[in-house]
């Protein structure tokens, strides 16, 4: 087994203060690798980086169309995003669209990761709801596969069609059996793969045809959503957001929990997938806008590569105090 | 040179999500090494577990006395606080009867990771402002040093004297010549020294008497403070405040950014030293106390310890989906 390797670098002065290692693979879209670091074969939970395969039954079952969902749905539906008025408004009347409400919702009350909406709760004394979940989008969408198929209140459960269509679904597209699953920051389950796996399939729907199966053009829909939509994806400051616009609208990004990222390049039918070993969302940012630039699809100058790849660690004060750096491998 | 080692496991299912690995060395009063975990030799910047070091020249210089500290003043000196009101107010008034106020400070404003006074703050349209920096204490402690001793008003600048005297007082504890500084975020010279070197550091502390050196007296005075206020040496759900509450006030610690912790054990005359070579606060709390329950200073089945040890992984919905686990190594 071929050990993670180091992906970034922490420095603070001239010494390294830290170093973050992981596993990070290119493959295309019949399935075989094209480079990858450290170990393609590590089992993963791909986290959020996978929610655009956890929405493919939205579309596949026909709900998607059936409740007359646009592109802004879908972009939700694969959305981590943080709570902002634009998100939790969207969701709100999506789910009053379907006669459901907030409480139908199974992810849990989360703490808006955007500033003005956090304060907004705060001056008013009101408690955070589900609508801010940053996964109230997936949510939605399952909600509406729900509806339409007429199964239990519970669609988070393991054993539920809906994740049982999910399950079968994502072992399609990695073209891998899930060694299991856990149990997500929201609730549903999250089926694990190796770092191979989730790139083939970002791959899978990178080479997604208007001409292709029912699979194909449903992936087709959902990743050029989240490129259309990248405010809807993430939120102002985060980096879907900033490197989708980055990249003119052309390639689709996600981030996990727990150091995943994952990209899909249908100009080029690449998919790309990786894992930082512990987790840190500093050095997943870092290594995919360092792949992205390899592959000619980020300029590097751009400000909001910039601000995760080789970037300054600034200090209370503004200072310059360092640099979080890919390392030259990745070039 | 020995590799960092696996020292947190991080387990979401039956599946190992991450692995955070890392050098920490035990060390006694002599300077030898008890027990250590991956390279003692490992260079890395101390960040704010070393403020009980950097507030030596307080005390040895007379300022502290000069100016009738306190131990409440001593623990703040040493603190990462959250910005708390029992922080702010206390910083405030020690910085008036110095007849200086928050512009003289250098560490920039934080907003406070207190809930309460964030709150506070975004109710009123406020911003934060310097006393609400985590290292306000500590940057209160350089103040008073540099009222007594007549220097310049950078004391941040690495060339201050008081920045010259912290170096000479680091080096002689630690035992080492320091490779270097960074720049910490706090805007003031942060020394790097060996993972040992600074486990030497905190068995000096452990082992300083009553009868010893003015530098003695002055190192159990501080770290005394620090076990007697934990409250003020990191704040209400922070793991130094807990955790030293948890060992009866008998031990100091201290975390620093960037995955670092220390651990000042006097009855036992040891020190203890970590760097998580990622720089995850996650296990470099999680191996500070399965270090303190490994000597014995720290009760496994205390709430504090196992909010960190071995501790569930809740979600949204408070679901159980995981757990952060210390090595059999650390047992």
């Amino acid at each position: 087994m071929t050990a993670p390797e180091i992906l970034t670098e922490i420095w603070r002065g001239d010494i390294l203060e830290s170093v973050h290692t992981g596993h990070a693979v290119i493959c295309d879209h019949k399935g075989d690798i094209v480079e990858a670091w450290g170990n393609p074969d590590h089992i993963t939970y791909p986290r959020s980086s996978c929610k655009m395969i956890q929405a493919l039954p939205l579309i596949e079952s026909g709900a998607a169309d059936a409740y007359g969902l646009n592109s802004e749905h879908l972009a939700l539906a694969c959305a981590s995003h943080q709570g902002a008025a634009i998100h939790t408004d969207r969701v709100s009347k999506w789910l009053s669209g379907l006669d459901l409400g907030e409480s139908d919702l199974r992810c849990g009350a989360q703490e808006p990761a955007d500033i003005p909406a956090r304060n907004a709760l705060v001056k008013t004394d009101d408690s955070p709801c589900q609508y801010h979940n940053n996964c109230s989008g997936k949510h939605s969408g399952f909600l509406t596969w729900n509806k339409h198929m007429g199964h239990g209140a519970d669609y988070h459960d393991p054993s539920h069609p809906l994740q049982v269509a999910i399950k079968e679904a994502f072992e399609d597209v990695t073209d891998e059996n899930t060694p299991g699953y856990g149990i997500d920051g929201c609730s549903a389950p999250n089926f694990a793969t190796s770092v191979a796996g989730l790139a083939r399939s970002m791959a899978f729907f990178a080479g997604a045809s208007e001409d292709g199966s029912a699979r194909e053009k449903a992936a087709l829909r959902l990743h050029r959503a989240m490129a259309t939509h990248p405010e809807l994806v993430a939120g102002e400051t985060r980096a879907c957001t900033e490197l989708m616009r980055a990249m003119d609208h052309k390639v689709a990004i996600k981030t996990g929990a727990d150091g995943v990222f994952t990209a899909i390049i249908p100009e080029k039918k690449l998919g790309v997938a990786l894992k930082i070993s512990d987790g840190a969302t500093r050095a997943s940012e870092c290594t995919i806008a360092a792949i992205l630039v390899k592959l000619g699809v980020l300029d590097p100058a751009h400000p909001a590569t910039q601000k995760r790849l080789n970037a300054p660690i600034l200090n209370w004060n503004k200072v310059n105090c360092g640099t979080i750096k890919a390392v030259d491998s990745l070039k």
